[in-house]
Parts: C-alpha cells; sequence; structure tokens
C-alpha cells in the first residue's frame, strides 16, 4: 500500500528561538519513501539530527519571524503485518537492551502502579493474545472525546475517567503493557483512515518474532481502532508523548495554521 | 585517584523468577576498571545486555531460591573535571541527538511545569554558573531526611517540601536543567565519600566542550555535594530514578542483606 | 459601599437532571441584601438548603429542558475592613472548632507538604503581616493568564507554574496561609472591580479579633489584588474550588449564555 | 453491645507546641457512653472544642516535654442496623445542606473523576444494594497490605493498586459512593473486631430514611469487612483522611508508644 501525505504548518516566532519539529515520515526499512518534498522558510540555522532509536529525524531550526512549512511524500508501507493473537511474548529475561527502556516507568505511564489490576483482570493470557485483549479493554470501555483531557493527564487519570484522545488511549495502552512485562512504545503516525490524519497516537509492542528464536519485533497496536498498520506511517517514537511532539519551542510561538490531506492508494 | 568497591547482595526467589540487576562500575573511558570479580550464584539463565547509553550493562537472570552476589573492582577515575563555572551551554539548536532526550519531561522529573520558575530565579544565569547556582539554590533550601519521601515522590513534590534523600535532590537538580533547556540525566554511582557509599544518585548536566566548537560534555553535579567526581565511579544512566534500579524483579523477591564498602585512593 | 449585580445564566438540560446551584449574595451581617430578585425558569422541584458554614444559600433544582435565571441585587457591604497588618494571629490552641477544619489539606491545597518551603521563606513573620507578605510574595511572582490552568490543576501545580487564574491565586494563598497554620478558605464573589465581574474567587483568613481576646475573624484577601473588601459581595464558602461552583449538575447540562454585570456605588 | 475501650498513649513535645488530639469515643446518640475516664498529663492549656458535624471533640493542647495519655471507656452501641440491601437513596435534589459537603471530590478522594467507571460499572444499581456492590467490588480485588500505602496515597491511585490499609479501601469506598451521588464521609473508630482495634477508618453514606419522607439516615460501611456496626464507635468524621487525625502537631513530637484494647460484651 502507498500512503501520500500532503502538510502544510505555519507559525509566528516573537523572537529568534530555537524550534525543534518532527513531522516526517521516518525513513526505515518497513515504509519507502518513495519520494518527499519538504520546504522549510528562511532560518539561521536549519539541523536534522537522528531522533529517538534511530526511527525518524528531528529539525532544529533556530529562526524569527514567520515560518511556513510544506511537506509531500509518498510512502510505500510494507511492514510485517503478524496476527497477534498467534505471537509469543518473549520472557523478560530474553528482552535485548534496546526493549528494556520501554518496560519502565515513564512520564504519563507509571506502569508499575498497574501490576495488580494487569495480574488480576489478564493473568491468564500472554504474548499477542494478552495485547489484543488489553486493545479490546480499552476500546469497549472508554469513549473518545476531543477536549476531555489536557496536557498533564496521565494514564492514572484516563483510566478512571475512561475517556480522551488518542494520546490518552494509547498511553493506557503502553501503561497496561509495560505493567504485564511487555515492551511498549509510543508512536506518532500519519493515517489515512483516521480523523483528523495528522500525528495519531498508536502503541508499539514488542513480540517474539516466530521465524527468530529469542528474536523480536515491534507491532503497531492502536486502542482507538482508527488506524490500519497496513497504512500506518511512522513518524517518530518515545517513552510516551513527553517524547513525541511535533513542535517543542524554546522561546514564544504561536501556532497559526495547519493542513494535513493523507490517502491510501495500492 | 583509585576508587574500590566491595559490594555483596542477597536475596531470595519465591518462585522462578525474572530479575534485572545494575550493580557493575560501567566500562567506559573515563573510569578504567583495573580489575573486577563478579559471582553470581546459580541461575538457569544469566544475559548481560547494554544499559541505557551503552553507559554499563545490565543483567538478566532467570533463577530460583536464594541468591548471593560478590561483586569487587577497582576503578581509575580519570575523566575531565572542568571547573562549571568557566562553561557554557550550548545553544538547544546545536544538541545533538543523543542529548535531546534529557531536555524532556521524565516520570519523576516534570520540567515543562518549572520553566516561569526557573525564568523568574535563574533567568540572567547560563551554562555552568546557571547549573552550579541551581546546585546552591538545592543544597541551601533542602534537608537530608531519609524517610521522608516514598518511591512515588516527584521532584514537584521535593520542590516544596525541600527535604529528601538524593533521589529526590538529583530529581530536582534534574527538572531545573531541563527546564532552563539543560540536558540532563540521572546518574547511578558509587562513591568513597557518601554514607552509605553505595546507589548513590546525582545528575549529570550537558554542556559546551571548551575545546570542541558545537561539541558537548556530561558533568556531574550532585546537589546534595556528598560526591566528589574524582572519586565517583558511574553504575548508569536514565532519564530519572526509574530507570536506574539496583533490582527489578518480575516476580516475588525478599531481599536478604546488601553490604557495600568503597574507598579512594590515590 | 453599595454594589448593584445583575445577572443571567441559560442552560439546556438533555433529559430530567438535578442541579445544585449558588450564585446569590449571602445573606450575612456584613453584606445586607438591600433588595435582590431571582427568578429560576419552571422546574419540578426548587429547594433551598444552607451551605457551608451557614453562608448563603444553594439551589436544588430538578428539572428538564432550557433554563433562564435572573438575578438581582443590590447589596451594602458593610464588613470590617482591619488593617491587616496590625492584626495578631491566633496561636492554633485557641482556634475554635469552626475555623480547625480549614488547617487541613483540602483538594486542591496539599498544606503539610508547604510547611518546610513557609517556614523558611516566612519563618520571622506571624499574623496579618504573614498573610499580607504571602499575598505580596503571590501576587510579585505569578502571572494572571486565563487558559493556563485546568480544573485538576492543584496548589502544587501552580506554585511551580506560577500562573493562571483567581482560583489558582487563591488555591496557593490558601494553602501558603494553612501550611502557617492559619485557617483558610476559599470564596466565590462578585466584585465591581473584577474584569470578568462573576464567581471571581479569593481567600479568607482567620485572624485575632483585636476588639475581643481569644477571638477571630475572617478576613478577606486576594492574591490577584482585583477585588477590593469594601465592594466584595460574598457569594459561598468553601475549603477551595472542589465545595464551590456556581453549577453542579448531576446529569447532563450545556451552558448557554452567561452574562453579569457588577457596579458599586457610594 | 457494649464495647469497651482501653488506650494509653505517649509523645515527647521538644520544645512548647500546640496539639491536636481526636481519640474519644463521640456523645452522640447512637452510642451511649456508660463510663469513661480521660487523663491527659500536665499542659499549660488544654481545650475542647466540637469535631466535624459536631460528631466527638478535639482537644487542643499547648505543653512541652513528654505526655502520657490515658483513656478507658465502656459504650453502649445502639444505633440502627438497617439491612442496607433494602434502602432507597434519596435523589441529589432532596439531600439537605449537612450532607452535600459529602458529595465533593476532597483531598484523597477525587470523586467526580470516578464517574464514567461507576456509571458504567454500576449504573444498573442504586442505593443500599449499589453501596454494597461498591463494597463488595473493592473486597474482592483489593489486598489489606500494610505498608504498600503512603499518607500521600490517593483513591486513585489505591483504585489501580488494589491494595492498601483501612485508610485506602474507605478513600475508595468513599470515592465511589460520592461518584455515584450519594454523600459518603469518612470515620474513624474504635471497633473490637479488628486488629489493631485502635483508629481504624471505615466509610458512612447517606441512605434514604426508610421511615421519614425525604429524610436520610448515615450507614457504616467497611470496605474491609473487619468492623461491625453493631460494636463500632465513633470517634470521629470528616471528608477523608486528612481531617481525622489521632494527632496533629504544630511543632515536632516524637510519638513514643501506643497500647490500645478493645472488647465487645453483651
Amino acid at each position: 500500500m502507498t500512503t501520500d501525505i500532503t502538510a502544510s504548518f505555519s507559525f509566528t516566532l516573537d523572537q529568534p528561538s530555537d524550534v525543534l519539529l518532527q513531522f516526517e515520515a521516518a525513513a526505515i526499512p518497513e515504509q519507502h519513501i518513495i519520494e518527499s518534498h519538504c520546504s522549510i522558510g528562511e532560518a539561521d540555522h536549519i539541523a536534522r539530527i537522528p531522533a529517538q532509536d534511530d526511527i525518524g529525524e528531528r529539525i532544529w531550526l533556530h529562526a524569527d519571524g514567520r515560518f511556513d512549512i510544506e511537506y509531500r511524500a509518498s510512502v510505500e508501507v510494507r511492514r510485517r503485518l503478524d496476527d497477534l493473537a498467534t505471537l509469543n511474548r518473549l520472557e523478560p529475561h530474553e528482552l535485548p537492551g534496546e526493549a528494556v527502556q520501554y518496560l519502565f516507568d515513564s512520564r504519563y505511564c507509571p506502569a508499575s502502579q498497574f501490576q495488580p489490576f494487569v495480574n488480576a483482570e489478564f493473568g491468564q493470557l500472554s504474548g499477542g493474545q494478552l495485547v489484543l485483549a488489553m486493545q479490546d479493554w480499552i476500546n469497549q470501555r472508554f469513549t473518545y472525546e476531543p477536549g476531555s483531557s489536557t496536557p498533564q493527564t496521565t494514564a492514572l487519570d484516563s483510566f478512571v475517567e475512561r475517556r480522551g484522545i488518542c494520546r490518552d488511549f494509547t498511553h493506557v495502552m503502553i501503561t497496561l503493557a509495560r505493567a504485564a512485562a511487555i515492551p511498549a512504545r509510543y508512536l506518532s503516525v500519519y493515517d489515512p483512515g483516521v480523523n483528523p490524519p495528522d500525528f495519531h497516537a498508536v502503541a508499539e509492542v514488542f513480540l517474539a518474532d516466530p521465524e527468530i528464536p529469542g528474536g523480536g519485533v515491534w507491532h503497531i497496536i492502536d486502542a482507538t481502532r482508527m488506524a490500519d498498520p497496513a497504512t500506518t506511517v511512522k513518524i517518530g517514537v518515545g517513552r510516551d508523548a513527553a517524547d513525541v511532539s511535533f513542535m517543542t519551542t524554546f522561546g514564544y510561538a504561536h501556532f497559526q495554521a495547519k493542513e494535513v490531506l493523507v490517502t491510501a492508494r495500492n
């Protein structure tokens, strides 16, 4: 499948400021960038740095005044789409170094507090079936309700409030998975099936690779069920929303406008 | 300087469990492991994996019953000991990918909330002088008080409670530095000057390298002022205490005993 | 001074619901209701109950559909306006039962955590001078910034974020006073000098009555400095914002419109 | 039933300090104090003040040095012991002023966040049956585990951690009841069936009086199921644990010893 992205963003800086951006499709094996075009306005300084886990890049700007960014890309998505129900987990002691950090508590995902709940509710399940049961559990109980959460809302809040946006669904998904010793990370994506299609958040869990003994593979899991892993384009990953922001400003910025169109074709 | 470490730990597992350990001096350029000996008891499975930022290793065990770990090491510490007061900061847009994650909010360090305070209190300072002023600010106002904090205590709590242990002092130090756009991470260390000498926590901040334009160096800063960077031996790093635990058990463990002796010699 | 209030509120209930309202000037000795008119729409059930500390009333409605409330009042304010700087505190052991509950931690005011800060920052002051110093401290450091806080924001958050609306300024004021063992409560008021003039929040502190040995008097203190106690009309009191809401709905309500005009005359 | 209480407490004050105590059986109609003896050591100042809702008294001391309190009481418990399953709730709009404050969020009981959960889990139940279902829900899922919670632990924490002491069970019970618009308060009690028998915490909920139309009665409900309302002796009530402390010190106290014996007889 090929996913086409057309995006434009505008913002204004009141004084010379540093801005960190992350909005491009990541150039990684599972998604081939057929073509892309990125035009960033005038800046004193533009630098690209590798983003977390070397998935995608972040862009540093030092700039002033109004900024208009145009981004277009066509991305061929060719990731493995295993049936999660058939996948085992890796035992904790089999986890490689890269996955271990995604077992720990993070800003919005205080996973260790959730162990008694996860044991009681899902204790008899394991691996991909456990992950799917967690996705069901959230999806059946939570309401997607824009405006019901704030940037301070944690998975602890969302778990009792049972509503939120994709960010909140994903924080609860990550938290439950980690509480069951399954590494889970936060993914910012473009997906044609989501409305709005930009900067949707989904979780990724690390499960056993059925083909390589002791090996593991990251799999997308969306507790909102709005994204389709066959067309999802990854922008970047992190522990949780604290790590994967479209724009972080060191100074004062006014966000002006955003327009994003994402479509899929065979 | 050479730091000698002798440590023994015992714990008992009620059933076959996975355990993640991190207690050895990290083999990194700034500290040369002259010799070391590590004896871990019987286990079905022992695996070493690289720890965060490739600083040190974590050890996975799958084991049962009683466990006795003996660890001895002699470490020659030869890190750069710049006078922080002379060091500049890197502008945010100069920061490399490896340092950027240490700008973000983490489990115990909600740095973005502290920006107004940091601007008001330290706005006129920069770089190493800013970091030293933050260390002073904490050190003069906080009381080291074992038992006054819990594993849930965040930098937000400690900031008003003005007391805690090394973990809490360090969380506030990290939080203030990040709020000023200086990357800061959490470091678990052995240090002969600290009582007890094991698993002391200090912060590390990323400042400009005076010798390499655009380059940066991590520097130890201890808000408790108990550690001496000339003798401090690094075990591991992380975003905050959530990432750097001596022992994480996936199952049920009873901690039995711990005995650690750390001394320095020229 | 006489304060004139004209207010209208509209809301719509989707189904028969219970609503708790509190918006009228309290009939208490310090403010004489010269005249008032309150028209509430059609309801199956309207009941007035005494509000907290017998200051003002709350109105229970059981109703359905659209609701329009019109309220007009002229209130002669004649409260004591002592110079706070001249007032002593009551020693804790002198406090009467009615004031003691206002020493304790409440939903948004975790005062006990702030004792070390309050001792360090204000330890040499006492009574009204202490309260005025706390008002100054907040007023000089905090920015009044609508939209910067949420209904979940506590005094702990506001204390580091140093911004908020009247609710947040007042929560910090209450928290600091309680941490110094001065009873403090939350007050919802009309005040002509405030924009918008409706449902402004201020604190009240309990200090020694210079005329009655062992007696105490509640005094208004506004950390935003927008209200003038000579014209402030009290609606109701509580531990914090959790207790004093203009409207609490048990069911689903849509708020339609609110228009309030408050003026003062001699 | 008659409950006999013998209690002794000792503490030491380092300097002249104010202390607020609440440890006596409340003299209220539902529990007749057959006899009682209270000996408090030497103090400059001893004053009794009515406690919250006029249930019991608090004692203010101003004192220095070592303090030994001896308290003995025989209390005939004769409260109504309705079968909760038969009791209706009062509609919110029927609630009297005294009960309304117990609908609101408090320090440890952020009830409004729990409404979606309570509606989903218990939406089809009402009144006493709802309260009993909540008691069951907690009792079946939670583990009584001394040391697993701290004085900062809220009902939000306990709800996911699913363990705690009587204080935590009671906070969750109160929170769920309030989220269903049933007034609920925190009760500190002596009860012979509890180990240790002193300062046990239970909840009280306000339900319809079957004998008086529109009237309500408070009923004890213990999510730990350790207390028996037929022998429980009430000490005091509050919004949550923040309000009902055995001892609050304004200054520095060392707690020395506590010995309590509570027995029941017919």
